[in-house]
């Protein structure tokens, strides 16, 4: 409307001024006959309404012909402001739309969800002390094997030959092993599923169970090998230097294993990288930003996702796909602001909280992964514990059997939608298979964008950047929320209740 | 939900595993005793699992102790992709809401409205042509004094004779292109306001008028300055290389008139710096640009803003705040949008068009004012040929009086928002006085900011671009289109109708 205006604020306008005389001598094309006009000293003229405001050619910067193109570091503070402003107007929608909707008093759990949740979360560590008391019996035979070696005074070749004989007894505890590890998971998935009815009693219940499962397998598998390379120490393998300060039959201890079950990790190594003291400072910094976050989502979710998602549910009941576009476009903004508020709280809060205090030295929980180039980029960067069990126990290994690394990582990815499914499925008491299908879908999607993270120049690095967030924050977290949420309430009756 | 996942994507992951390899060689912290355990050669171990995924302290890189901070490039793409998310909901929502507003037929304008705006438009540029004649006079007399002092072969210091008999003379003048250039003004005005009902045909005629009527106070000044030059050819004052190309009263001519009449400039100069050639092709495409965007802000403001303000109007009448709040931040992102589209079609599009047509060299019709530090520099920037006609014909002369440079740029501010007002009032028939107080609420703005301006380092500059961003789009803009389209509904009816 406003499409005139005007002008300056200050006494820098003097020096344009000045300026504008200076550069007045650049000569221009002209169609008149040139008479002087007196003198044409530098000074500052009298005649105030003469001076040439357009004195030389030059183009709008913004035009192509333009000599270099101008900083649009203005346009990233508006966006910042937009998008607050966008939110804070949706908040006073939500509000004069619902009111107040958080309430401490209306959580409703049943009694025994707590108590089932608490018993679990007891036993469920039981089961890495009986990891413990299989490798003790483990390293108790291997040294009595390397004992009965070097009595006897066998040659090297005939090591071999104890490894071996070494091997059937593996069996043996691969699958004390196996048993004890899929018990603690199976015995805690049929419990959440079939008596706990709170979904976030069950999902913390289950993480804890696939936590503790990953770390068995991750001892039971590293000790093998340790035990191995002991038997075999003529081969041309080589343990990392780090474990020298404790070999491994010494590793065998419930200070050692102690160690591990609270451990910021899922990796077991018999020695980590540690820090010489505890900032307690540091640590209730930490604690203080994983509290206010918990708050944060809490509230968020109460306030903005939970009155989104109860209105999303008839639309998806009657299949009315522009609404149900615009429901998810809506939800995509508060998941993904609840995602990164969650990340945030977990695996740099309160990760680095309890690696201060078990003073672990290695903090590298995520890198990066918000510039992903890539969505392969992205899985190998966000959640490094997971990564790094993965990689050490599922991927190094399959490839060293002889698969290609494609075949590998793309069996990383069905191993972990299986843990996904159990993880969102089983608190939620639909197995629907959307998680699991969510993951293996990554396995494409890495292969389109790895081209765009190996071109030259930042253009394929940002459309690659660009496609893993869309594929992140808009079709993935948010779409997969609501159908859970629908199923849940398919299943207990909000939906068919109205 | 989904708080854990996993891992990797290529074989680009063998290549970190051997880098693990290396730096396993970094010694740490450790409580075991020490046995060597075979050889430690960095060959690739049999043992998979042993790999040291921890192998040196490290920190995760969000935390302050953190070597470098990581980039944030990744979250610029984000924004994008949010604000481009949330606003194609909006679209969404509307559509469902609304269906299709636009209507080519439903405009409805009076005829009468019409032919007035066409008659204003041939009639307003002859006070352009008026002006000449009095100039023409004015050199005549002129050039009769020089010619009668060289005949009398007058002393240097009689010419300040000749000059201050002259002065008698230029107050005649100044009469003369006062009534003229008032009149031009004072109808346009008065047949908008009283016989003009549609809102855009009486913008339209409206910012024809001050365009003209600021061309010839230009014109009628920067003469007068010349004229002066020319009778005291002795003085220290100087005149712009540029204008040796024609010289004062060779430059009083129909066709220098008429090139002025048309160039992009509201600052009269006898010679502006030109270009050599018409490219067509340059005007084809600003011209299909200005359409094409005059398209979509026509779009816009029917499909998103008229409901929008339609829907406040209630909200207004009954004075409800946390409704108008939330109204007003809803109208900020549509007209934000309009008003850079409006921008980019008048500033670059049209003007730039206009330029090549009339091989006008100075295209500088704006600086990069979206990454202005200031309320001021914006002011400065963004519209470049006021900015020129405020410097030259009020800031500059003022400053040459003896004001000081803040009452002079205040003064500026205060003219400007007279010439708002007048946009904006008369052709909305609602003289509210808030465009004015929103150009005169600039000069406090703009003290406020300029230490932003001037203060060392980025984020002073950062806050003082913020600061601009939302009073120039979040209060101002919306605020004030909002109050004149109440008054209009409440003078026309609208409000009491319903």
């Amino acid at each position: 409307m406003a499409t005139m205006s005007s002008t300056m604020g200050s006494s820098e306008l003097l020096s344009i001024h000045a300026n504008d005389k200076v550069v007045s001598d650049v000569s221009t094309t002209s169609n008149g006959s040139a008479t002087p006009l007196g003198s044409r000293k530098p000074t500052r003229s009298r005649y105030r309404h003469v001076a040439a405001a357009h004195s030389r050619p030059r183009t709008s910067c913004l035009s192509h012909d333009s000599e270099h193109a101008p900083s649009f570091l203005g346009f990233r503070n508006l966006m910042v402001i937009v998008l607050v402003v966008m939110n804070l107007r949706l908040v006073v929608e939500n509000f004069m739309k619902y009111g107040v909707l958080i309430c401490i008093r209306c959580h409703d759990y049943r009694k025994q969800d707590l108590i089932l949740g608490a018993v679990l979360y007891a036993l469920v560590p039981c089961h890495l002390f009986v990891a413990y008391i299989i490798e003790l019996a483990a390293a108790h035979q291997a040294k009595g094997a390397i004992g009965r070696a070097k009595r006897n005074d066998v040659k090297p070749q005939d090591s071999a030959q104890v490894a071996k004989s070494f091997k059937s007894t593996w069996r043996t505890i691969a699958w004390a092993h196996a048993i004890n590890a899929t018990l603690s998971l199976a015995v805690t998935s049929v419990v959440v599923y079939g008596f706990i009815h709170h979904p976030l009693i069950g999902t913390v219940s289950e993480v804890h169970a696939i936590i503790v499962w990953l770390k068995i397998c991750s001892y039971a598998f590293t000790n093998r090998d340790l035990r191995h390379a002991l038997l075999k120490p003529d081969s041309a393998s080589s343990l990392p230097d780090l474990y020298s300060a404790c070999p491994y039959p010494h590793n065998i201890t419930l200070g050692n294993l102690s160690y591990f079950w609270w451990a910021p990790t899922l990796v077991y190594q018999p020695v980590y990288p540690r820090t010489s003291s505890i900032r307690w400072l540091f640590v209730a910094k930490r604690v203080a930003e994983c509290l206010s976050l918990s708050v944060f989502i809490w509230f968020a979710s109460a306030q903005y996702a939970a009155p989104l998602l109860h209105n999303s549910l008839f639309k998806i009941a009657s299949l009315d796909l522009p609404s149900i576009l615009e429901r998810l476009m809506k939800l995509s903004t508060i998941s993904l602001i609840t995602w990164l508020a969650g990340f945030f709280a977990i695996f740099q809060s309160a990760l680095n909280a309890l690696a201060e205090i078990m003073m672990f030295g290695d903090r590298e929980f995520y890198t990066d992964w918000w510039n992903s180039p890539s969505v392969g980029a992205y899985w190998r960067t966000w959640n490094k514990p997971v990564y790094h069990f993965m990689r050490r126990h599922i991927y190094s290994p399959l490839v060293a059997k002889g698969w290609s690394s494609h075949a590998a990582s793309a069996w990383v990815f069905v191993f972990s939608g299986l843990l996904h499914e159990l993880l969102v499925g089983v608190p939620t008491h639909n197995i629907l298979g959307v998680a699991f299908i969510g993951m293996v879908v990554q396995i494409p999607l890495i292969f389109v964008t790895l081209p765009l993270e190996k071109m030259e120049g930042i253009s394929g690095k940002v459309l690659g950047n660009c496609i893993f967030w869309v594929s992140f924050c808009l079709v993935g977290q948010p779409l997969a929320a609501l159908l859970y949420f629908f199923a849940w309430h398919a299943k207990y009756g909000s939906v068919s209740k109205n």
